[in-house]
């Protein structure tokens, strides 16, 4: 008994929050599996425990009941417990175990080839190492989300649910969410689908790991925009693909480049409304090409319509999907972006011979995303809601992009030249010439303030030195007294003489 | 104008639902494309369309709008709408490719060969088939789930949470629920893992992909359980790796078959507490043979640990994961047999050293599961909710299970052999000897009960022909009137002479 109170007394000062019985088991299976309690051996009667280490009986007895069951100890009926012997070969096993398992493990942990891809695929640019939000991009503007309006909606949804949505729901996704968002797609964005070929995923980067597996095996190679999106890169790295860059023209990306870089790609990666992080919209050629290109090539068109809600000015481009005759494309979505991040709800359109693959493949994966939130949104939709709070959105946005132009043109015409974006949640900024983006940004990163470089988004392009600010994430209040501040700190710019 | 009368009509005829401004859009898109308004061509005043079609003026003007922005049309001030000249190339492309595009195209729609994995991952037996509950396994009573208590739970969560929690939250999880389930694991399951280790996923599955994902490549090889969990097999086939069936003996996966089947397995698939579908319980001794095998082999122990909380009799044996000491156990558990299944919430325990990895991998893939459920559920097991729901279905189950086991005897001795299971949520019986359990499941199936035989989850194992029934789904009374019905079901049996 000495060991085991010695032992109680250690792992109670290594845990406190561990229930007492837990400390009993465990000490008492410690010592058997040391060898200080040896096969055989009586313990004494709970009642004796209990008072020896002033716990209660009960606890002694929880402890004592969970070493019986798992074969520690045994009882014999009227003459008290025992270490177990009937089970020598397991208990000398468990021993050898234990004092194996104490020296320095051997072994090696080999993890696979593809883990060590997803470690590689960049990161946002430091985007950690600052709390404050100005001016990192894609960053929505909680502060003006209806979220009284959600949770009423949320919680009358709840209440009126039948039971049977606690159970599992369709893989696709829930049938009233699918059709509204084929509507919205339909009547807003030019694509052309059936609610059957809408599936309801955790987001846009879901949607392309999901289109990535389904598509491509590893090693197949898939053309992506260089600068582009790192979650792109990511997703194909991730799922083992060879992501080929190809750079941007004044029309997007640039398909001349296409048969060149890579002899046999099966897919293509873009954002046509709005290039990210460039801003360039897809020319109409340009759409028909690759639409083309895709189809010649037997290969698949990923269009990754991420910010598409957020234009400020004419009505924005149809979709690629829905100029696409040869269900070719698979068309991603999100609501991240225009509702709130961690909705985590996105959506996939795909072609009608593919709904089967990609419907087993999340089977196989997340099953479903949250049904409570997928009615809840349904029903926001239906009512209306979405759309109002897309427009609203859309002129607020509209407001602070304006405020941070004209800000940069008061304040840092010296450092930075921008020009109007119709669409999206950042700006591009053309740097002083000579600056480096990368050093500035850093320095920027260090004095307090996020602003990316656009040669963090470059695979083997080189463009013009200019830095990201997002601002649909910050107050105008904010962005005017940020700019100042960043005045501040690029007059302070080791290389500004 | 007639075309453009003619398209519309049609295409009004084709979708009642599409605005009328797109169907103008679209029919002069098509006219355009198809070469029926050629470029140059003076389109007539939306004042006479508008008059024309019988439409608002502001349609048409809408219509004309999204044609200018997508470069289909121009306009010249003071002399009207043309359609576009200035691209020709575009326009020439784009006909050549719309007409190109009606003609069947003859591309390849190739996708990967995961993606057939994918499909030939073998589902519940016929669960689709019929809506009744009876007998299917692994349904939630959610008759029984206290939704009034979950909603006013969730709604005061959402009244009190901070804005700031609409944005993207931790990839790993909520930490005050992951500190929940590392308090939860480790006193009642054994789990020895400090909040760090627990990653929120959206389910069992998706932790058993990202752990395949991460651990093993495509072609290694991993052993699972013969017969065993389907979902297992499947997450591992649409991960690319080779599932080995090793067969199950009284002590659970028998250990003496690893070497025998594979030489080089990465990685071995376990149900150590109550195995699926057998029940069987994995002895001490198997469970440190296994993770000695582990060690020796620098392999990975995946420890589903499915069901946990419905043990009936006795303490549950610890997890595998508690007894490991060097950190080969990656612990699956889900909150959708407990709870809910449409929550989509599970964990992941992964050893410190790769949590990194996880997490990468988790950023890649969902980024994480919805943050307002996992508020909702951090605070419902916190407020202490969760464990009295524990509690409460424990004792629901076990008198569902023994209402089952005696309708089975009373009614169905002739037929089938029953037994107590001290856990889980279906019960396995012996089918009346020389009849096949595949067989049997059909007929009942056809005469509406779900029934699912042993051998739909056996890879190369011939085991005793039995049947599964689950009982956590549907009520005493349903149960005793499906028993009813099952006999003269069985009755009827073709084979029953």
């Amino acid at each position: 008994m000495l060991e085991l109170k010695i032992f109680l007394n250690q792992s109670t000062k290594r845990n406190r929050k561990t229930p007492i019985y837990k400390q009993v088991y465990e000490a008492i299976r410690t010592a058997i599996l040391d060898g200080q309690l040896k096969a055989g051996t009586k313990l004494p009667s709970t009642r004796f425990i209990s008072k020896d280490l002033k716990i209660s009986r009960n606890t002694v007895m929880n402890a004592f009941d969970q070493l019986i069951a798992e074969g520690y100890l045994i009882t014999r009926s009227g003459s008290g417990t025992f270490v177990a012997n009937q089970l020598p070969d397991d208990l000398l096993e468990a021993r050898k175990f234990f004092h194996r398992a104490k020296s320095k493990s051997e072994s090696l942990r080999i993890t696979s080839k593809r883990s060590e891809l997803v470690l590689q695929s960049p990161d946002a640019f430091g985007s950690d190492s600052v709390k404050a939000r100005a001016f990192k991009t894609g960053f929505s503007a909680i502060d003006e989300f209806p979220l009284e309006l959600w949770i009423r909606n949320f919680s009358k949804c709840m209440r009126k649910m039948p039971r049977v949505n606690l159970d599992y729901g369709n893989t696709k996704g829930y049938m009233p969410l699918r059709r509204a968002i084929a509507a919205y797609l339909g009547s807003l964005r030019g694509v052309r689908c059936a609610a059957e070929q809408v599936l309801i995923v955790s987001g846009s980067q879901q949607g392309m790991d999901l289109a990535m597996r389904i598509l491509l095996d590893e090693g197949d190679e898939a053309l992506i925009e260089d600068p582009g999106y790192l979650g792109a890169r990511g997703a194909f790295l991730g799922t083992g693909i060879n992501p080929v860059p190809i750079p941007i023209d004044s029309e997007g990306i640039d398909i001349n480049e296409f048969d060149k870089r890579s002899k046999n790609a099966r897919a293509v990666y873009v954002t046509p409304s709005h290039q990210f992080p460039t801003g360039v919209v897809m020319s109409l050629s340009r759409r028909l090409e690759i639409l083309e290109w895709a189809d010649r090539n037997s290969a698949w068109v990923i269009e990754d319509d991420y910010d598409s809600e957020f234009r400020y000015d004419g009505r924005p481009l149809a979709a690629l999907q829905g100029l696409d005759n040869n269900n070719r494309v698979i068309y991603i979505g999100t609501f991240s972006k225009i509702l709130f991040p961690s909705i985590r709800l996105g959506y996939l359109i795909v072609p009608q011979d593919l709904i089967e693959k990609f419907e087993s493949a999340l089977a196989l994966t997340t099953a479903h995303s949250s049904q409570f939130e997928q009615i809840a949104l349904a029903e926001f939709i239906n009512q209306g809601h979405f759309s109002s709070h897309i427009r609203r959105m859309r002129g607020i946005y509209a407001k602070r992009q304006k405020c941070l132009i004209d800000a940069i043109n008061t304040e840092l015409n010296e450092f930075l030249e921008v020009k109007k974006d119709n669409a999206g949640m950042h700006i591009v900024a053309w740097l002083k010439k000579g600056w480096n983006d990368r050093k500035v940004a850093e320095f920027v990163l260090e004095n307090g303030i996020y602003v990316a470089p656009i040669s963090h988004y470059c695979i083997s392009e080189k463009i013009r030195d200019s830095l990201l600010l997002g601002y649909t994430g910050i107050s105008q209040t904010e962005i005017e007294r940020n700019i100042v501040r960043l005045k501040t700190i690029l007059q302070n710019y080791p290389e500004n003489n």
